[in-house]
């Protein structure tokens, strides 16, 4: 019977680079996509359901205020302020989606208090200010792809003084852990190397043709791949080394849009608590709902997406794989600075630099005439 | 340790709709991609096998001759035409794997005779007309994501009279199979439903909140993709259930740049050999090296993409599931037409319709008033 191999085909044809133009190269328009992955969403019940608590455990912030969901999708969380009492909501979604929004809100028979726009924020006129504005708009690592430049524009543009957003706080963190996923990646990278060396020979002896200048080209292309780029994954709370750092922090009622597109730089300070090797750092994030300093929730609410033993959410950590890995001991300190930025060549997709340095508990004894061995190392990570 | 879940996380996070301008859900800068998959492509060794032989065994024809290699990736085959005696190749590389070909060409010595052109064939410039044009621009079913549209471009600003595009014809296939990955994607759909019944059940019991309906159109949606979706396979010949047939011929050297744009319907027609329902249409094509009558190869080389139990190509085979599917007799005969078209909303991905109907090769025997079940149908499909 047929083989699937496991290579991604659409992706070797659309790099023949017919297109030039395009720096996409798997595009093509998902018309098979939209309630299939909103189904996702919304089934990851740590979301949404904190999502729900969070707007119905307050309904006195809720009850006869006017609401905007900013990239409704498929509106539920329009429908969960409608069912909290607001006297209005506006769902805005840029996508076909809305139309599935729409049926929604009017089989739920809240066509009386939702309207569903189809618009980006950007764009789109609203008939007045709103009290609150309520979004799920957190990407992986928090950033990627992140809808929350929207939910800032929506912001300065529609909320009243003194409104509230729901989540009103937002921090990162970064954790040091033990990794499979690591050791994987490397096993992989060794075995594109050796594939690249037999691929090599085969085109000499059948073709006649030396492609060993490209050895270089194709070892960085594809350490770029399994060591540079972090990867998904659902981490278990027994891979940690150490307890998470909050690296930063966002109050959302006060961040601005251009601090949100700026690079930034924080400190980080891990302390190990097993012995075990580094292998990898992981990030995450969190969401609060606190509603504003004029109207604070009734209950607040905490969705975080730390590695959690019973739980994941689909934004599950982020791994930033470290290549060597660092051999920590309980007690030893890893510090440094982590430096976010967006890509120029694609502003969706993001760089992040770990500069760090373990310091031993104990101070290592120094044997006479020897240099003390630096730990100093700078680590480069895309997200994709 | 973590999960690795099997979906695809960069796609649920594209899919929050912030981007509505782009119709592209994948849209990521593939840094890493390019050597990986010129490495791919050229170690499909019946393909580049294929294009070594036409020229290796040609270099009559290619002797002292001017090349023109239009989408010439890593350079391979401009290496082969100065390898085979050409006394200049340009080889004309749109994307930034053009610098690689460029190594390679130093690497190889073969700088006096080969120019590597980065740019595309439709602005690109060149001193000079040429008697070959060489490329490889085929596409899964020959035309999804081709490169023809380029090729006959450089063809009409290029080409001399009587000179000869290699490869210079092309053939499309249609077989009648049977199909594990019919059963599969349709086990694959039934659990996509079942998994929708529970989450719209888990919805109003948690939330309060009715999505049945939006059944509908999960249904389709689902449909489109598990059914009406043509698949990647690499098909033994034991699933082919008849001969295939040749529904359409193209002389490279004659086609207008009008008539690959076009949609165009074609005739088949296919004897059943085995008893077996027929669960999927497979498609596939070759291509043949025979030169052009002014300058004739004198060794013709055919590179198929038919079911082979030996070798097959990275091309594989399109299926295109037949749901239900159409119990045949050894002897009957399904006959019919295939449309072929463009995607209005993207011209890179196509639309097959299948309009067939099956002929017994026994007359069923009627019984009185009873009228003769039509087996006409008509099946729509994406190629993604």
């Amino acid at each position: 019977m047929e083989q699937q191999n496991g290579h991604a085909p659409d992706h070797a044809a659309d790099l023949k680079g017919k297109d030039p133009d395009a720096t996409d190269f798997a595009n093509y328009f998902c018309t098979y996509a939209f309630l299939f992955h909103q189904k996702e969403m919304l089934e990851d019940h740590k979301r949404t359901g904190a999502y729900y608590t969070a707007i119905m455990q307050n309904q006195a912030q809720f009850r006869d205020k006017v609401v905007l969901d900013v990239g409704a999708g498929s509106g539920i969380l329009a429908i969960f302020a409608a069912q909290a009492g607001a006297r209005k909501v506006y769902a805005v979604e840029a996508t076909a989606v809305a139309q599935h929004a729409r049926k929604l809100v009017q089989h739920n028979r809240l066509g009386g208090i939702i309207s569903v726009i189809q618009g980006t924020i950007e764009t789109v006129e609203l008939p007045e200010k709103v009290d609150i504005i309520v979004s799920e708009w957190m990407g992986y690592f928090l950033l990627r792809e992140s809808m929350l430049d929207s939910v800032l524009v929506a912001r300065d543009k529609f909320l009243k003084p003194g409104g509230a957003l729901y989540p009103s706080h937002a921090r990162l963190y970064v954790a040091p852990i033990r990794s499979n996923l690591t050791h994987q990646r490397q096993r992989e990278f060794s075995n594109a190397m050796e594939g690249w060396a037999g691929f090599t020979n085969d085109m000499q002896r059948y073709y006649g043709v030396r492609m060993d200048c490209l050895n270089d080209a194709f070892h960085d292309e594809q350490k770029q791949y399994y060591q540079q780029t972090s990867a998904w994954a659902d981490i278990s709370p027994q891979q940690l080394a150490g307890r998470p750092w909050c690296f930063k922090q966002y109050d959302l009622l006060k961040v601005t849009q251009q601090e949100i597109i700026d690079s930034f730089k924080e400190h980080f300070e891990l302390q190990i608590v097993e012995a075990a090797p580094i292998e990898a750092f992981a990030g995450f994030f969190d969401v609060q709902f606190k509603g504003s300093p004029e109207n604070p929730a009734s209950f607040e609410v905490l969705l975080s997406t730390a590695p959690d033993p019973d739980c994941g959410t689909h934004w599950g950590q982020q791994v930033f794989h470290l290549y060597p890995p660092i051999n920590a001991q309980p007690g030893d300190r890893i510090s440094g600075d982590i430096s976010i930025s967006r890509k120029k060549e694609n502003h969706r997709l993001m760089r992040v630099i770990f500069q760090h340095r373990t310091t031993p508990n104990q101070p290592q004894p120094q044997a006479a005439g020897m240099k003390l061995q630096s730990t100093d190392r700078t680590d480069f990570y895309s997200i994709e």
